[in-house]
């Protein structure tokens, strides 16, 4: 298989599926075009039976992905991040693909992108790079299988200091915690994400996707009553009604910061 | 105490409250205003230590409730039921009550007000009424805590039978089914529900408040995870955000049955 | 829509789809044969958007079911009842189907064929058919999750009554405790059935959709750790590994009544 | 197997085993001492393997039994319902019986002695008994746990009426709400609970101790958190440190009704 | 605002609260005085908006908290660590408080104290401190949910090796896994602290408030049956009820190391 | 205590029991024979109330175990991994082990025998150790609560990456992520094991006991739907049937990289 497809390039090879997101005059944000074409590429390496994918940009890449396309959020009183929005469906069809998703990122990760290559199942970085979660800075109300999904890779108290300081987090500081499994010069990363992913591939790929499942199914447990779901719901309303969340925006596309009133 | 608020009439004595709906014009349809006056009397009856409590109608009502003031449901693109709409307000306010609330039924009961009728603790009617949920024929996406109240109480197959069908059910077969505690003659209806409530106020009101906020928390143990229900509010957008809501909407204003294409 | 399928015959009109069980030879058993094309008929029913489903037995039969096809369990050391067994697929065909099924019950019902129809929406029945939950009696290993449907079902005692005994249940009882929404004469049965599925048609179909998936949710939602799953799972092994296993089925097979040593 | 110990008298023929409930001196009151006999009996049953278990009082009681020995209730400070004491250790030794327990009610059934009865899987009762769930009445802290049991047997709407009144149901309404199996004349009731236990001895035990396993899993899946047991913890706490629970048990003594303050 | 309570000083700027616990005689230990003024610091921090809370002992304390003010632990027969008990309002305080709160730790954090401090949402500590879970030296039955505030911060390993050695754990090791966020020298401490809470206080607080409380929702998921939580309950109170914790107490206050017999 | 059992020896002397596997000719792995005589040893040991149990090879070894005893693994069309099967009953007895066990490690640790040193509850090992967890290289379907207790330990993204790998993982890693508590040189193994059991051993054993529960409770609280259980059960039956499940064994006794085909 050799498919190119928009803003995602898409190939095959020796069992190992690569693909390359490729929007660099948008940063790679994680647009709706951007999101199906991804979602289409995973099809096709499901169909070709792709028993590991690589995810990453192009070599070189300052940024990995922007996160989210503020252009796409509501500005009226609707829910901006719902199920079938895009992050979500991407975040799904990683999660539920029956092999390994290997991320290597070079470049900055920003926003909800940081959220995509957490629900990868490996991360390998170059030593360079920075993940910032920056919903708290543009003021979004992250839903809350969001927030799960964070919590179960980064564990408590490093993911409230990247949620609440919105600030970018080395990769070092990660690599020590291990969410990012290994973080190695530039100049190595594409040899180390290789090798990881050539070790899988000679595995079962029927056990793998079954541990996969295993795996997604006990991170997902965490259940609460409806009325504790409709709860958060109402502060996520609260928020998407406020003034603030039009500040947030606002003031991204202005190039200045926030300022919040909490209103 | 002997307090009279504007659409909702509260009095207490020997340890026995009673509230009575009282606004005729609109068929007690559960307004933001007659809510509010609902509440507060509650309020007022926990602060009176109230044992037990009578929610009722005026004598010879021909409608108990008639349900949602639609004229107050949202008509563009926002949820209809969120966690501060006034029936909501209204079940937690009685669910959380720290006595028992017996509802006392005279006349029709429509739509959300059998959810407000379901959420009391014992149900005492007269042998002539009935109860219609109807929300299928309104076209208006229920929330799961509410639909979760209704089932708990129920059972499935009467709850499917009258959720799908949004027919009045007769209150003979809710009192068969154990639903409704006592269906008796109109003229026997105040004397069974107020000795109801007389062996209820003799007893510890310590082990009574215990015992309905354990029952509570049993019956609210339904947990989901966060993907699940955030699909389930999918499915709810979906449907508010649908040309069938907007006719189930006018259909009612204008007296006339909806046509739904299910989109 | 109007097509025949081999075992199982499919009409729609009116957005009322009929199913017919027609394998008249073997009393309707659930054979995989016949389950593929009950399946089939419900995705038929799907595709031409059917707003009410109902399941029946032709007019007149004696035995709506006979349950599992004996012929088709295994007979070495393997689980008789997983996930991709037949009686699994049509639970889930039917639960997950977003409409109404109705089942309209005709003649004796027997083992298997009861999950089946308490998996349907509603049951109206003939005032002279019973159900009979053999599993005890054949010596089968019942899965957790088609107990638990019975269980939602049937409510605790009922429940239990049937389960141990094995004893075919008049329907009477059944529609006594609300299981049975409506038991009529047979003369009445399909009048009964027809205006129900009526007045369904009528209302919102992607509310009714979205009521039948939150029940559905409620209803599934108890959990278990995976070692309690896994230790009743090996009560099951014990049971389908036994000598009493063997003896169920080959009574069966020698109408004669089975003799269990509890090994 | 005949055996004959103090309290309880225990007896097995033909796969059925019958416990007699036998101290007619304190109305078979829940007491350590006969707790104790009845948790041996159905040991000794376990290792003859009875294939179920028929529970009673003596022919012709006036009480089935009278409840918790009040006597044993601790006075000052201390949980009175925990999970090592008498009732609890009896409704667990019931519901882990790996047979089907059979309740045969004749006479009145108090408090715990409910809780008791409706943790047996069938009950069978003579259609002039009464069953009074007299906690509120007493002013004891009834534990979350018991709570469950009843609400898993009764439905919320009897299982209020019973707790919130503490008055004497007459077992036509439980029977009514398929609570009781089979509300038969007294002249009748060996007959009736004899042939139910007959039928499932029939059956395949192995089956039957799984189902009724399954059966007790899934309706022990109310799941809560562990703050929320230790709120319903400190609710129980100050009940039991109350005045009110001190004149509870001195007004049982004095026989005499209980005057409860609230505090 | 500028408020000075007897045990605790609370002072508020630039949107950055901090609470200074100030009671040198008794080494900060967590009486029901000193929380009192705690939770009502945090309380006039909510009404102030406080963007930020920083926790701290004055400048150059050799301990922060000495943990449970023991002279507070019941000896008789009662549960010492229960839902209203000092440690467990200031644990519910600070995680329902709607803004980070972040631990400056200066000095050792002895038993419930460590819990404290891991309650907040972030720690910053000077790099000499160390932390004592010391419950199995003191022969005190931590409570459930204490003990899975503890698991949601430390991860298994760390806290088995922390309550069953009940050693001072240097605060590398506790950096090292993450759950400190900085350690850094004395001299840099509060320069540190304070910059994550300026980079907070720029963030949209109606966003980080929704953030913490979805944490907060996912990590006390752990949801367990009624049954479970008696049996661990009963644990418990055999426990506060033996001879072991008598000594426990007794030994702290004669300065000696305890004799446990394991009764 | 000085049991010598065949394949197991154990001591106890201090309140501190050891337990050494000794079945060199076989690599240790986890035969039934093995995982018999460990538990019959902690059985010993609980008899003998020790405080603290050391589970270790013999000084020296290269291997600390082999894991499963592949020639006891079923070859046709039967689950491997059952509730009963050895290694789910040696994790289960050390779990419920009342006192902590600390594993000492020394020598490679494969497949199985890597659950079983994570299910211990503090690991010490030499510093040149490695761990591999095989699953995958071996085709066989792991099975959920084993899946489970490797996520409880491990965090995910090491999980993921030990399990789709199948590499050995040097001990390093382990350590640094808090996993291996200590990873010292050979030469202090001992000394350093030793000493943290003689810190536990001068606590409370009731208390240590209670909180080793409470965790484990905690952390086995990942529920999910029966559903849900047995869909997964499929997948791994799908996977035990499958010929790469085959193919698994025979390259592993044929000494010969597996070539999998997906079926
Ligand atoms: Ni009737
Ligand atoms: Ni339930
Ligand atoms: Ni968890």
């Amino acid at each position: 298989m050799q498919a190119t497809v928009t803003l995602v390039e898409a190939v095959i090879a020796g069992g190992i599926g690569t693909i390359t997101l490729n929007h660099p005059e948008k940063k790679n944000c994680l647009s709706e075009a951007l999101i199906c074409d991804l979602c289409a590429a995973l099809e096709e390496m499901w169909r070709h039976e792709a028993r590991a994918v690589i995810l990453r940009a192009p070599a070189g890449s300052q940024v990995f992905s922007a996160g989210h396309d503020v252009r796409e959020l509501p500005t009226h009183g609707r829910d901006p991040l719902t199920y079938n929005d895009p992050l979500r469906r991407a975040v799904r069809a990683i999660e539920l693909f029956p092999a390994p998703v290997i991320a290597m990122v070079e470049g900055s990760v920003w926003g909800g992108a940081c959220e995509l290559v957490m629900s990868c199942d490996l991360i390998v970085a170059s030593d360079d790079c920075t993940f910032a979660m920056t919903v708290a800075k543009m003021g979004v109300p992250y839903n809350i299988s969001g927030v799960q999904n964070l919590m179960n890779t980064c564990g408590m108290p490093l993911c409230k200091e990247m949620l609440f300081t919105a600030q970018p987090m080395p990769v070092k500081r990660l690599a020590h915690q291990g969410i990012v499994s290994h973080a190695v010069p530039r100049a190595r990363l594409e040899t180390v994400t290789r090798s990881i992913a050539e070790q899988i591939v000679k595995n079962s790929p029927l056990v793998i996707s079954l541990l996969k499942e295993e795996l997604r199914l006990l991170s997902a447990s965490h259940n609460l009553g409806p009325e504790t779901f409709e709860r958060v719901q109402a502060m996520r309303r609260r928020i998407y009604d406020s003034a603030d969340y039009q500040e947030g925006i606002h003031a991204f596309f202005e190039r200045r910061s926030p300022q919040f009133e909490g209103k």
